[in-house]
């Protein structure tokens, strides 16, 4: 390619010696304040038992248009062909797909999906990663939003259970209490409750999606601005939704309300939905708030106060019109919210169907990400010194909250702590951690407690 | 863009789904290697004064292709303008340029330079930086060589003296140690000793970057190979250089050497150079090892075994066939090396003119890059704690030598240290340390020496 002569370089003005529109430099305060809380961001998700990877910032250009990624795929930096010609670039001008072959990801779960697909056979039968590293999205520059930013993810892929989320919780309020935050709690919600919440009320399936994104604004617009939108839908393709539909919604979402308190649990979830709720959606929530509250209570953490999170010691909240955008998730889906601010500190959910698409055979997966750019300024952090690192070996019939508050015991004690169910090959089991660089193990049985546990080393 | 139908990524096969070319994932175990081989070095370099710095992955894409980045302009991944319709693609076949205005960085002493001209007035007036972060280039795929790789780099912007040379080359020493990697040594030139060199045996301005690049082949070729490159330039446009140079050339290169043995040192170099090598550029590099020599025995070091540095300690070797590729250099070159491979660990060097293109006014800089992908899999690591901070405020009279002595004793004491000179205003100096987050300082004069040292708390 030409160069442009010296002179046009050789007189640069220091306007334009800017880092590039949206995205920022980091002075060295900045850089080791940054270092010091993704420290212990990476050091509280590794004693939770969480491991580390790391993938490209590039994926192939197919994979990140191939439907995934929703809205952020508009705003993927795309990567140009190398050595492309003149008649390649005029062949590709109706379809500028033949221009890149790569593009910057925009987000830190399709490269997981895809790493899992690559790596499966390497990988525990339940992987649980963390990934802390920049994604970029060409979105309007504005204040607070860049165009280059840190993601702080950790993901559970393999465990249908409600154990999952539930670890993925504990981490993360843990996380944000080692940073300083503490009180923070998590709105919690189920996409089948939703589908069936829409379908029960007598929107079609073709309605739901739209219904979908307006109940998302019910924090902006209020109920009776959620239920006029929904009546006289504007906008471009827009249309109405079944008259019939938007009554029986608006009867249940402005409904005179008992202001009797339940603590989270199937009393208050069912409280909050409409009649008749699925059985099993109910559990699996109801089964995260007792694997948490469990977790919680065992490393000595006080009742939340009542005005977060329900004043029980649950730091969860259930909300039915918790909605979240991306088109992927399939099951729980949840925010991180905390007293100081009034915006998302983080969210995440379950996406059990994107592995699939890239291995061919579903695997159950669930993730949560903390918004690192958000919550880096609200905290001042000290080091952190490196734990034990423990294998907790459990007979699948140990009860998730036995098991969790086992787990979190030995957390808040400063080990490392990874969960996995006993196999067969017990010898493989153990290897496998030991080279995994856990140094000890203990077996786990239903009934099994901190004070009895057994804590061997490992090889 | 059009998305591929999902059948096409429904059944893709394994194969598929591997990284971009060239590139690679990380698994916890690699990774977390990884991350303990980088904390060292970041430790290492902080303890030794530097600041971490982050910029941007991508620059403007003008700025990358400006004619400093040398041969890895063309290896540049670039960034398609969002939004190209396809009138605007087609206008662009005859100037790819056109197409992009972006690029992933190829190196990290561009994007430092842009930098610094976008920060100076937030910087100190000699700025010690590091950098360690990806890199790209598309270069064909192989063994050892990947497509996105780690930089560790250290710089030193707004220093002339050869202090800043033995700065970088002994915080990169100690790095190596603190990695395991003990016995390392630095191979030193000068660019000006080189463009002198070849003046002086009468090749003309125009032959001298081809003969260099011939020169630089002398490990491979040898002495007889190379004179017989110069004598018959063979390849596309290449030509003989002028019989009379190549003629004086090979007399000096290929003479009856006395084995007599001297140190790194004044007599050294001048034996090793033709006649009458010019007085100022002697003295820097005698400068450097004087200072490397201090420093090195302040901190407790063994002399070096003499096979690798001279047996004197100074583990430099001087050798006056340094070329290094790197069009920007302009006075000293060095390159890394370690007993246990035949490859260099890292190198670098002095790029005065560089700053200026983006600055508009010159600032004299020097950096050190390590080669992370090669030392990654030779080392195994320890954590290291959290180190003490001083400034070490110096009079303009205080020795090179004597000031790394004392500097490195402190460093081997475990303090993190940088080095400040005394300015009218010592008061706005300790704040702006403090405000760095030094915590304590001492006052250096001629004849200082680290038992009369006295240090103060900050602030």
């Amino acid at each position: 390619m030409p160069r442009p002569p010296p002179s046009t370089w050789n007189n640069v003005t220091v306007a334009s010696v800017n880092p590039p529109r949206g995205m920022r430099d980091f002075l060295p305060a900045d850089k080791a304040r940054r270092e010091r809380v993704l420290a212990v961001i990476r050091e509280r998700y590794r004693a939770h038992g969480f491991d580390e990877i790391e993938t490209p910032v590039v994926e192939e250009y197919s994979r990140l248009h191939a439907g995934i990624g929703g809205d952020n795929e508009k705003l993927a930096y795309n990567v140009l062909k190398r050595g492309l010609d003149a008649d390649a670039i005029r062949a590709a001008a109706d379809d500028p797909a033949g221009l890149a072959d790569l593009g910057l990801r925009y987000d830190l779960t399709v490269p997981l999906a895809r790493f899992y697909a690559t790596h499966r056979a390497e990988l525990p039968p339940v992987f649980r990663a963390i990934q802390i590293a920049p994604v970029w999205r060409a979105e309007r520059p504005q204040k607070g939003r860049y165009r280059q930013f840190v993601q702080c993810d950790i993901d559970i892929i393999g465990d249908a259970s409600a154990r999952a989320e539930a670890e993925l919780i504990v981490a993360t309020l843990d996380t944000l209490d080692a940073l300083g935050l503490e009180g923070a709690s998590v709105r919690i919600n189920d996409r089948r409750v939703l589908e069936w919440m829409l379908d029960a009320f007598g929107f079609t399936e073709a309605e739901r999606p739209g219904v979908l994104i307006t109940i998302d604004k019910l924090d902006k617009l209020g109920p009776q601005g959620v239920v006029a939108a929904l009546r006289n839908a504007q906008g471009p393709g827009s249309r109405a939704a079944t008259p019939a539909a938007v009554d029986a919604f608006e009867a249940f979402l402005i409904r005179p309300m008992t202001l009797e308190y339940h603590p989270y649990g199937e009393r208050q979830i069912r409280k909050l939905l409409p009649p008749d709720a699925p059985d099993d959606i109910v559990a699996h929530l109801v089964g995260i708030g007792e694997a948490v509250a469990a977790a919680r209570a065992a490393a000595g953490h006080e009742p939340a106060p009542e005005s977060v999170a329900g004043g029980d010691g649950i730091p969860l909240v259930f909300d039915p019109f918790l909605v979240r955008g991306m088109g992927y998730y399939t099951g729980t889906i949840f925010e991180l919210a905390h007293p100081s601010v009034d915006y998302s500190l983080g969210g995440g959910g379950r996406y059990d169907g994107m592995i699939g698409r890239f291995l061919g055979q579903d695997v159950p997966a669930v993730g949560f990400s903390i918004g690192f750019e958000r919550i880096v300024d609200l905290v001042a952090t000290d080091d952190v010194a490196a734990p034990r690192a423990v294998v907790l070996v459990h007979d699948r019939d140990v009860a998730v909250g036995e098991l969790l508050a086992l787990k979190a015991a030995l957390v808040a004690e400063g080990s490392r702590v990874r969960l996995e169910q006993r196999t067969k090959n017990l010898k493989a089991l153990l290897e496998r951690s030991a080279a995994d660089g856990y140094t000890s193990f203990a077996t786990v049985g239903a009934g099994a407690a901190r004070e009895t546990l057994e804590i061997k080393p490992l090889a």
